[in-house]
């Protein structure tokens, strides 16, 4: 895929929104803002996106706005002036994202008093636009798992455990490495999980030692790119624990064989959930195989049981099936993978066993 | 005020409900549903809010949520699932939250068709129980901000200075110390801007050597309450850096000595804001003066000019002057206040000439 620029990319929305009539589009999700203008915000704005789009800032964000956006930038000044704008270029459907504040939401619609008429309607152009990733993005988000990577092998996890390192410091270690190896930040909260704390998939950290298991679930951000991992770390004399971990391994290697272009994304989310489910730990696997992710860590279409989404190339989606035994432990082992024509990339090459 | 217990709480906010004759409140903030039940989501959670209220959660944070909830807890299924409640109870008038996603309220609107008749309603009924902070409360942020400032001295920002650390070094080991004393984490982003990047109010870290003037604003996060404290290290040789310097501080304590129960919160920044104005600089306070905060960062009341809450005993805000110079240099001074009846009391004692 040839690579978009900013133009390119507003045009090819501007396109999803005149196939069904739209005059504009209000956009406010940060990474949104960033994907049509390269400015991203650091408190709130919104964004009109139409023929000639026009970022509205607080003061407070002006002089950044002014030196990254590559689309005009004016000073937000109050809703009602956003709606003279509507007024005064006739914009009468209006696409508003599914995450809008209902706050918001409602101080937007029309003011039939006040002889407003637009409409306002969710639509989910960004997400779709979003959703095939360039190849300059594939580029970045290999970056990101890279020094991800890197910086758990630096890390040595299996010599901490020796030590009895506590688990945030695991996690802030980790943090120190992919921000010297070129990350600006984690892509979310690390996680650093060890005996049964390991059955809750999003486990805190909570100051404890190091087990005889350990599940980490970590990322980097690079350029705004987000990459996502995770590795179990267990105790191979532990037969349970092995025995998972074999269930695990195959469930995730299973869905990243059937994982290509044209397959939907719930077919992958079967294959790993069937095989788990075979082993009779259905009621164990808590959540989705896998989700997509880009300059958010959670972008859609999601590998789910719900997702009907038909996977095309240059998706970029996380496989990570789990077992979660409530009280004792769990298992979670995730890649991040471009889909292909053909078959799946598994991007980097960090081994399973550690 | 003695402290509330979780039971309290709901009752309190019933109150605030039957008042308005609503049937339920729906919850999906992290943060209020901890703050009426003391689990905090880590993945989408509802709290359907009544008489006999329930939460429901994802499968995968079931455990969690069954470990910590201090009311019942149910498995989501389904949106559906949730309107049949609303049937079954006869929930006619149920308030909403000002940011649940419009795409959510979109879901839960009743469907004529299928006679559903209950009708949704913005209300900011947690905001206004959260304002006024109890006494075990206002511990909590005591104590994020004592961990805070003790983390922030022992970082010697003096010395750092002299050895050519950079930004994210310095925000990195200040995160370090934090936790070391005691905090779970960073109340936000640590701000560490040097040079010109101290314009930007919020300057993201950017691997830069620390100059000759460094604007940090910083704050732990203590049982869940988080702090919020900014210092500027100016050169007190350079001339421009020392007025702008004594201005702010000049703004910052004419407010605190104005801050008070019974003022309303435009009035406060009314102060900081005229003395800023008085000396010229009025184009270059970009942000309000001060903001309210608790298990967010940032609640309301905000002490804007826009803002006419009447504050209260035990409201807890910052108060934050600064004047930013385009291109050259920020100052910002801000601490955390408790309100008073007759006065406001600042957290900590940190010097503000560092």
């Amino acid at each position: 895929m040839k690579d978009k620029t900013i133009n390119d990319r507003i045009k090819s929305i501007l396109k999803r929104m005149d196939e069904k009539d739209y005059d504009g589009m209000i956009i406010t999700q940060f990474n949104n803002i960033k994907y049509v203008s390269n400015y991203r915000p650091t408190s709130f704005a919104i964004c009109l996106l139409k023929e000639d789009p026009v970022i509205f800032t607080t003061a407070m964000d002006k002089e950044l706005a002014s030196n990254t956006s590559l689309i005009e930038v004016k000073e937000f000044k109050s809703i009602s002036e956003l709606k003279e704008v509507f007024n005064k270029e006739n914009l009468k459907k209006i696409a508003i994202e599914g995450n809008l504040p209902v706050s918001s939401y409602k101080k937007l619609c029309a003011d039939k008093s006040k002889k407003e008429n637009w409409e306002l309607s969710v639509e989910d152009f960004l997400e779709k636009e979003r959703m095939i990733k360039s190849n300059n993005e594939i580029k970045m988000i290999k970056k990101a798992t890279d020094i991800a990577h890197k910086s758990f092998i630096e890390l040595d996890i299996r010599e901490k455990q020796e030590n009895l390192i506590t688990d945030w410091e695991i996690a802030y270690e980790l943090g120190y490495l992919i921000r010297s190896n070129g990350a600006s930040e984690e892509s979310f909260e690390t996680i650093v999980a060890t005996g049964p704390n390991s059955s809750l998939p999003h486990a805190t950290l909570e100051n404890r030692e190091l087990g005889d298991l350990i599940l980490m679930d970590w990322g980097s951000k690079y350029n705004g790119y987000c990459s996502d991992t995770s590795r179990t770390m267990i105790d191979y004399n532990n037969e349970k624990q092995k025995e998972v971990f074999d269930i695990v391994l195959e469930a995730y290697n299973k869905a990243i064989k059937a994982l290509k272009a044209e397959k939907a994304a719930c077919e992958i989310d079967n294959v790993a959930r069937s095989i788990i489910e075979d082993y009779g730990y259905g009621e164990n696997f808590i959540h989705s195989t896998g989700h997509s992710l880009g300059l958010n860590i959670h972008e859609t279409p999601s590998i789910s049981k719900k997702d009907k989404t038909v996977l095309e190339k240059n998706m970029v989606v996380t496989i990570e099936p789990g077992i979660y035994l409530e009280g004792e432990f769990g298992v979670r082992i995730e890649d991040t993978i471009v889909v292909g024509k053909h078959k799946a990339e598994i991007i980097g090459n960090l081994p399973y066993e550690l």
